[in-house]
C-alpha cells in the first residue's frame, strides 16, 4: 500500500514536476521577451514622437515653419534608412539583429540625432541636401557607436557610462553640426531676419514641454531591467523639474525677462545632462541629486545661450542656427563629466568618449558639411518661399 | 530513515508541486491575458489619438478649424456608440466580448474610419449631420465586418489578408465618402474660397508627422503575437519612409515646389498600403520591400492629388474636400492588391473583399448622403461662422 | 532496481521542484511587478502628457499663451518636489516607497491638480508666485490624502470611493483655486480684455480632444488590476462619448451657437465625473450607465459655463478665470454623489469626503492666497508682455 502509493506519488509529482517544468520554462521565457518587446514597442514609438517634436521646437521662425517640418522628414528617412543599411549589408549582422525591437530603437536615436544635429545650420541649405546629411549621418553614427563601444573598451580605459545619450546623442549633434557649419562657412545666415510670432512661438513651448514628458523613454530606451528603468524615470524627471526652475531664475535674473526662446530649450537642459549619469547616484539620494544636476544644467544652458553663444559665433564666424550647442553640447558635456565622476572607474572611458565625439563630429560633420557647400546655390535663407508652392490652390486644381 | 526521508521529501516534493502547478498556471495564465490586454490597452489609446489628429490634418483651410473639430467629434460618438449597439443588442454578443479591450479596438477603428471619410464631404453639411452620418457608418463597418470575415470564407474565397486594415478602413473610408458626395450633388462647394494660413498648415504637418508615428499601433492593433507586432512595426515605418521620400521627389519633380496639401498627405501613403501586406513579404527582405512599396505608394499618391483628383471630380461632378481618395482610396487599392499578389491563395478574397468594399461604401454612403441632403439647408460652406459664436466673451458673461 | 530508481525519480523531482519553486516564484514575481511597473511607467507619461495639456487647454488668450505655459511648468516643478519632500523628509517614507512607480503616479497627480487649480486665477499673479502657490498646494494634497486614507475611515465613516480622483483632483482643484481668489480678490480681473485668436482656441481644441484620449491612464492610474483598468477604459470612454453629445446639444440648445471655449471644456465634464464610480457599475450595463452619466455631466456642465458662472462670479465679486469651477467643481460633485449613491455602503464616506475637500480646498487656498496677495504688485493682467521679451532677437544676439 505504502510502497504503491508512493510510487503513485512520485509518478504524479515527475510527470506534473516535468509539464511544470516545460510550461513553466517557455512561458517564462517568451513572457520576459515578450514583456521586454512591448516595452520596447511603446518607447520606440515615443521617441519617433519626440524626433517629431523636435522639428516643433525649431519651428519659430514664421515664414520657415513647413521648411523645417520637411527638413527633418527627409533626414530622418535617409539617416534611419543608412544606419540600418549598414548593419545588414556592411556589417553582415543577420536578419533579427537587424530588425530587432532593440535595433530599431538604435536606428531611431540615430536618426533623431541627425535632426538635433541638422538644427546648427537649419534653414541655410538646400532641401534636398537634407536627404544627403541623413545618409552621412548614418554613417557617423555607426562609427560613434564602434568608437564607443569597440575601440575605447579595447584601448582598455573601460566601457563608456552613458545610458542615456549624453556623449552618444547630445553631444555627437551638436557638433557634428558644428562641423557641417564650419566647413559652409555661411556668413549671410547672421543678417537674414527670423521674425517670430505668438503662435509659432507656441508650437515651440508645446514641443518643449512635451520632449520633458517623453524624455524618460528616450533614456530608458536602451535598459532592459524594470528596476534601471524606474530609477531612470526619476532622475530624468527630477533632473528636468530642476531645468525648469533654474533656467527661469536665470533668464529673470540677468534679462530681467524671460526669452521664450532661451527657456523652452534650457529646460531640457537637466534630461540632455542626466544621459550618462542617469543611473550613477546612490539611490537614497538619487533624486535629489539628480534635481541638483537639473538646476545646474538649466542655469548653464541659460547662461550659454545668453553669453557663450554670441561670443562663440562671432569668433568661429558661423551662427549656430538653433543654438543647439548651448543646450546639446553644453548639457552633453556636463553629463558626460557628471558620470564620469561619480561613476567609479568611469573617467578615462567617459573623458576619452566626449573628446573622441567631439573630434568624430566636426571632422565627418566637416565633410558632409563639404559637400553640401560644392552642391549648394545662393538663395535666400530661413524661409519657406523657395520650396513651397505659397498659397496652395484647393486640392481640385 | 531511508524510508522515511523519502516519504518526507516526495510529500514536500507533491505539496509544492501542487502549489507550483496552482500558482503556475493561474500566474501564467493571467499574465499572458495581462500582457495582451496592457498592450491593447494602449493601443486602443493610441489610435484614439490618431483619429483626434486626422482632425488636425484637416485644419488647413483657415476659417474653418473648429467646425472640423467639432465634426469629427460628434461622428466619432455615434459611431462609436451605433457600432456596440449593434454588437450588444442586435447581434446579441454578451458584454465580455462587447466590452473587451479587443473590441473597443474595433470600435475606435469603426471611428476613425468614420472620421477619415467624412473628410470627403466635410463642411458641407450641416453640423449636426455628423451626428447622423455616424449612426450610419456603425452599420456600414458591421456590415463590411461581417463581409470580410463571413461572407467571403463562406463563399470559399478564402479570408481576406487586410491585417492592418488597407481595405476594411482606408477603401471603406474612401468609397463610403463618395457615396456620400455623390448622393449629395454638392455643386457650390467646387467655387468656395479655401484660404490656408501658415500656421493651420502648421497643423497639418503636425498631424501628418504624429500619425506617421503612432501608425504601428494602428496596423498591429489586431494582432496578438509579439513577433507579428515587430514584423509590422518595421514594415509599417520602412513604409512611411519610402513615401517621405518618393512623395518629395514627386511633388518637386512635376511641381517644381512642394504644395503642403499634397505632401504632408502623401506622406502617409506608405502606412496606408502596408495595410494588407503587413506581414506578407519573406522575413529576409521585408524591411526593403516594405520600403519599396513605400515609394511606390508615396509617388502614386502625390501624382493621384495632382492628376487623378481634378480629372475625377471634373468627370463626377462632385468635390472630394480633403482628397481622401488619392491617400486612401488609391493607397488602399495598392495595398489590397499587393497582398492579393504576394500572399498565396489570397488573391481571390482580397480582390473579392476590395471590389465588395467598394460596392457596399458607395451604396451605405449613398443612403446616408440622401438622408442627409433632404435635411440640408443652403448655407455658406467651409466656415465656422455658422456653428460658432464669433469672438466668444470671456466666460463670465 | 526500483527502489532505485524511486530514489532516483524522488531526488530528480525535488532538486526540479526547488529549482522550479525559485524560478517560478521569482520570475512569477518579478513578471508582476515588472509588468505593474511597465503599466504604471506609460500611465506615468501619460499623467505628465496630460498635465502638459492642460496647460495648452487654457491657452485661448491671444496675447497670454507663453505666459499659461511658464506658470505650468513653474507650478508644476515646486508642487512635485513638494508632495515628494513631505514624504520623505516629513512623514518619513523610506527611499523606495517615496519614489516607486505608484508614488510618482501620486506625485504628478498632485502636480496635474494644481495645474488644474491655478486655472481659477491664472494670469492675475506674478509670474514667480506660480513657484509659490506649488509649494504651498503639495502640502495641501498630502492633508487630502490623509483626509481620506486617514480620517474619514478612522471616524468610521469607511473609505471614500474615488478611484479616478473626482474628488481627489477635481474638486480639490476648483476649490483650492476658489480659496486663492476669494484671498486675492482681485475686481481688476473683470474687465481685462481677453481677446481669442483662431489659432490659439484650435490649440485649445487639440488640448482638449487629446486630455479626452488620454484620460483612461489617468483613471486607471492606481489600479493594479488588468480586469479594473479594463472596466475604467470603458467607463472613462463611454462618459466622454456622452459628453460630446450633450455639451453639443446643450451649447446649441441654450445659445443658438457653440462657444468653443464653453464645449471644449464641457466635453471633459464626463470624464471628470466619472472618476468616483469609475467601477461602481454592475458589469451589464457599466458601458451604458457610464454614457448616461456622461449626457448628464456634459448638459450640468456646459450650463453651469452659460448660467452658473456669471451668476456665482458676480455674488462672489472674484473671477474665476477659466471657468474651472464649471467644469472640475460641478463635474466633480456630480461623481462624488453618483458614486455615494450607487456603491453600497459609500455614502457617508464619499459625503464627508466631498464636503472636507470642499473646506479644506478653500481654507489652505485663502492661506496660499492670501501669501500671494501680501507679495503681488499692480500689473496689467492676462498678458506675456510683463514676463517675455516681446520679439526675442534671434539667437546670436
Amino acid at each position: 500500500m505504502k510502497w504503491t502509493s508512493t510510487k503513485l506519488l512520485v509518478a504524479l509529482a515527475f510527470v506534473g514536476l516535468m509539464s511544470m517544468l516545460f510550461v513553466g520554462t517557455v512561458s517564462a521565457d517568451t513572457m520576459n521577451a515578450d514583456d521586454y518587446n512591448e516595452a520596447m514597442f511603446n518607447k520606440n514609438m515615443d521617441i519617433w514622437f519626440m524626433l517629431m517634436l523636435v522639428a516643433f521646437l525649431m519651428l519659430f521662425i514664421r515664414k520657415f515653419e513647413w521648411g523645417v517640418c520637411l527638413g527633418v522628414l527627409l533626414v530622418t528617412a535617409t539617416s534611419f534608412i543608412s544606419y540600418m543599411f549598414i548593419d545588414q549589408f556592411y556589417l553582415g549582422k543577420d536578419f533579427s539583429q537587424v530588425w530587432s525591437m532593440g535595433n530599431m530603437i538604435m536606428a531611431v536615436v540615430c536618426s533623431i540625432t541627425a535632426v538635433i544635429g541638422i538644427g546648427v545650420f537649419l534653414g541655410t541649405v538646400r532641401m534636398w541636401q537634407y536627404l544627403v546629411a541623413g545618409v552621412f549621418f548614418g554613417a557617423t553614427f555607426q562609427l560613434v557607436l564602434w568608437t564607443m563601444n569597440s575601440l575605447i573598451p579595447d584601448l582598455g580605459l573601460g566601457t563608456p557610462v552613458d545610458p542615456g545619450g549624453s556623449i552618444l546623442v547630445h553631444m555627437l549633434a551638436a557638433y557634428w553640426g558644428w562641423g557641417v557649419i564650419l566647413a559652409l562657412r555661411e556668413k549671410k545666415a547672421f543678417d537674414e531676419p527670423m521674425y517670430i510670432s505668438k503662435h509659432s512661438t507656441s508650437f515651440v513651448w508645446l514641443a518643449s514641454m512635451l520632449l520633458f514628458v517623453l524624455w524618460p523613454s528616450f533614456v530608458t530606451g536602451t535598459l532592459d531591467n524594470m528596476a534601471d528603468v524606474t530609477m531612470g524615470t526619476i532622475t530624468c524627471y527630477m533632473a528636468g523639474i530642476g531645468s525648469i526652475i533654474s533656467a527661469y531664475l536665470v533668464c529673470v535674473g540677468v534679462q530681467k525677462k524671460v526669452n521664450p526662446l532661451i527657456y523652452t530649450y534650457a529646460l531640457l537642459a537637466g534630461p540632455v545632462a542626466i544621459g550618462s549619469p542617469l543611473l550613477a547616484f546612490d539611490m537614497e539620494i538619487a533624486a535629489w541629486a539628480a534635481l541638483g544636476l537639473g538646476l545646474i544644467a538649466g542655469a548653464i544652458s541659460a547662461l550659454s545661450f545668453i553669453f557663450l553663444q554670441p561670443w562663440l559665433c562671432k569668433k568661429a564666424g558661423v551662427l549656430d542656427v538653433m543654438g543647439v550647442h548651448n543646450l546639446h553640447g553644453v548639457g552633453g558635456w556636463l553629463g558626460a563629466l557628471t558620470a564620469a565622476i561619480v561613476v567609479s572607474g568611469a573617467f578615462s572611458a567617459n573623458v576619452a568618449a566626449a573628446i573622441l565625439v567631439v573630434v568624430i563630429g566636426l571632422g565627418t560633420g566637416a565633410i558632409c558639411g563639404g559637400v553640401i557647400r560644392l552642391t549648394r546655390k545662393e538663395q535666400e535663407w530661413f524661409t519657406d518661399d523657395t520650396d513651397f508652392i505659397d498659397n496652395p490652390a484647393p486640392k481640385t486644381q
